[in-house]
């Protein structure tokens, strides 16, 4: 069912809110959204998807996540960064096979469908089986292949290199175009200047974006300017990485310097609030990124430092967590925050035309939201804005609809066997952890 | 059914798990805990309630909150604390009725019970009305009238702290128990030295204790300070207040010396993360309040400044908080967090021998929580402590126990008609706010 008419609906999106509206989706795009009153004949016919009671609004999109990594969720928590990376994530990454990141990614794309977010921008290992999840869970995703190439690895970086190159051509545009792809150099610190200029430079021949790890922790900063003299903001400009679309997973510890040369390249940040907290990364300043135009996403990083995919929780952590740390509670009020859980993400992704908001001509990725329950109420239409972001549950989310599909219908998920996929990712857990 | 049988649950209680355990419960106490082969006999003829697949834990405990304030729920966001005291909440509170409180908090009681609170520390007006919802809903509450009084207002002060003393001396204990009662002196921004010293004086006389707002903003203390050459906690304790069981909501701008102060007295601290990150208000020093062996419990503080009423996001905002404001990812780990929300309220209200834990002879407060969707897997009995603080979603809660009573049965409220209350909680909002 790729058309279908949402009546008297509640939609919401970009700032914007419209009691009783009708969504009318055809060969899933947007055909018409409006005041149901005015819509036009021609989609009166549609079949109907009831949306009484419910919030209409743009699926959230994840800017920054490794789904595979829902299978370490609560291995390895409240220790320090590097004890938490080498003696914990490290080994049991190094025992992962593709199949376990097939598994963990379908578990991945349960939880986000449940809770409402239809897109997301992934960098792992294995990820043909991540692809493949995607494909079959009906999810929109950005899919770049992790690559880590230091000095005294010339040839190995090529191989990666060559390997990533051949993921992006053989599923860009795949699963009816809800594939895309970018280049993904891991991090300054784990990459040599020859990778990271090869992997630009090969970008920029293919026309493929650059999704990366910048500036997430002061420690790398140091590190950084001590190794090349320059921020890794800097150094990543000096290299070229700027010159194709960047997606920057992070940007925490960037200075003034480093958000005006983001922001003259037009770099977009995915900002990951949980992740850098729990692991006290520190406080990316997102007030000042946004006051110099620079396009904002969200991302719940991976589960293993987060430790779940809950856009919504992300959205109400990003807002009080700019409040307090700038000192100003009118800081990202309600409705920036959740244009940046959805506009912000596809802008991130390179899929502003596509998704993102709720607009004729749009693909139809849209979630349905009960607003029914106790912790919603008082519900008015001029709170709408607020309680989504303030007060709202990923529970609420009661449909989801990807490209048209309804892949989500209240509560019950239409294209994965959960209770297979759940069995098995707990089974491969167990092992891997052991 | 106060007798019940909860078999093959999980039991996670103060940092232990203990998997295919039995919980017995006679006359609404707890007469078993512990693995269910070791159940004695004289138990296993109780009713039985299905554990199955659950998480069993001691209930949430909120130890401060303004309940009825729900009414108000995202009526004013993004605003500068005293714009939004001053020109909103004050205003609309001013208009309030006793029935709104009763509505409010009937709506309050209904979406704390759904996310796993069974027992909550109130301040606000019309104290009465609240007491009355607390006895139908079924839950366990310490009540307060909240009571400011100005240097100018002697006989107004004297008449409300004889109302309060009244509304104490009618409703301690009532409820079946399940009610008790403090003194409240607002803050000491609101209340003259004079009418401080009266409320301490009585609570002496009278056995009670206080529950009081202290040091909220950094402005507070210049103000008191200001006017008193005192903090606010040196001020309190000059005046008598921790000679009696003090309840020290919020406690965000306080010094070494402020801790030391609370600490000699057993002052406890309600930290309230959501309220204190929304308004601005700052971070409360609370890895040092614990170092010192301060009594900490978890709080929501109003709807108005949160904007809901969820005990399991004030535990994931108070550990990630912790952690990004001190930069050391080990502060607060999961355990501690657990502990704080549930043994820690209940050492806030004087509670500690009753509640807060799951032990033979404490009342039976507890909570089942379903662990079999997407984000609490892989679920593993090692994880669940993690789970329930970092991964867990409150609509995860599918029964409530207060008092060996069955307040939510696998999600449906047991006490509460939640339909009447939303509509009438709904138009009263509306009213309200005209």
């Amino acid at each position: 069912m790729r058309d279908l008419l949402i009546r008297d609906v509640l939609a919401l999106t970009q700032a914007a809110v419209c009691p009783q509206a009708a969504i009318a989706v055809r060969d899933g795009e947007i055909a018409y959204i409006g005041p149901e009153a005015d819509l036009p004949p021609a989609y009166a016919g549609l079949p109907v998807y009831e949306g009484r009671g419910r919030i209409a609004m743009p699926g959230l999109v994840n800017a920054h996540t490794h789904a595979a990594m829902t299978l370490l969720r609560g291995y390895a928590d409240d220790l320090a960064l590097h004890e938490w990376l080498t003696q914990m994530i490290f080994p049991a990454e190094a025992r992962l096979t593709d199949e376990d990141v097939y598994f963990g990614t379908m578990l991945a794309c349960a939880e986000m469908i449940r809770s409402g977010t239809t897109c997301f921008a992934d960098m792992y290992f294995f990820m043909d089986a991540t692809a493949r999840a995607v494909a079959e869970s009906g999810m929109r995703a950005s899919l770049s292949v992790g690559m880590g190439s230091g000095a005294g690895d010339v040839d190995g970086g090529r191989a990666k290199l060559a390997g990533a190159l051949d993921f992006c051509s053989r599923w860009n545009g795949q699963a009816g175009g809800r594939i895309t792809t970018m280049l993904a150099p891991h991090a300054p610190y784990t990459c040599s200047t020859t990778f990271i200029e090869d992997v630009a430079r090969a970008a920029r021949a293919s026309g493929l974006g650059i999704h990366t790890h910048v500036s997430e922790t002061a420690r790398e900063v140091t590190e950084i300017v001590t190794e090349y003299g320059k921020s890794p903001v800097e150094h990543f400009e000096a290299l070229g990485v700027f010159d194709v679309p960047t997606l920057a997973a992070h940007c925490v510890a960037v200075s003034e310097r480093d958000i005006d040369i983001m922001a003259a390249h037009g770099v977009r940040v995915a900002h990951n609030p949980g992740s850098n907290m729990k692991l006290a990364s520190g406080v990316a300043p997102v007030v000042d990124m946004l006051a110099k135009g620079i396009a904002v996403g969200l991302g719940t990083d991976g589960a293993a430092s987060n430790n779940n995919l809950d856009m919504i929780e992300e959205m109400r952590l990003a807002t009080l967590l700019q409040k307090v740390s700038t000192g100003d509670p009118t800081a990202m009020p309600a409705a920036e925050c959740l244009t940046m859980a959805t506009m912000g993400g596809a802008r991130c992704l390179g899929l502003e035309q596509l998704i993102g908001s709720l607009e004729v001509g749009k693909r139809a990725d849209l979630i349905l939201v009960d607003h029914s329950l106790p912790h919603m109420e008082p519900f008015l239409a001029s709170r709408a804005t607020s309680h989504m972001v303030y007060a709202s549950s990923s529970s609420d989310v009661s449909s989801v609809i990807i490209d048209g599909s309804v892949v989500m219908d209240e509560r019950r998920l239409t294209t994965i066997d959960e209770t297979a996929i759940l069995a098995e990712a707990r089974r491969r857990a167990a092992v891997l952890v052991e």
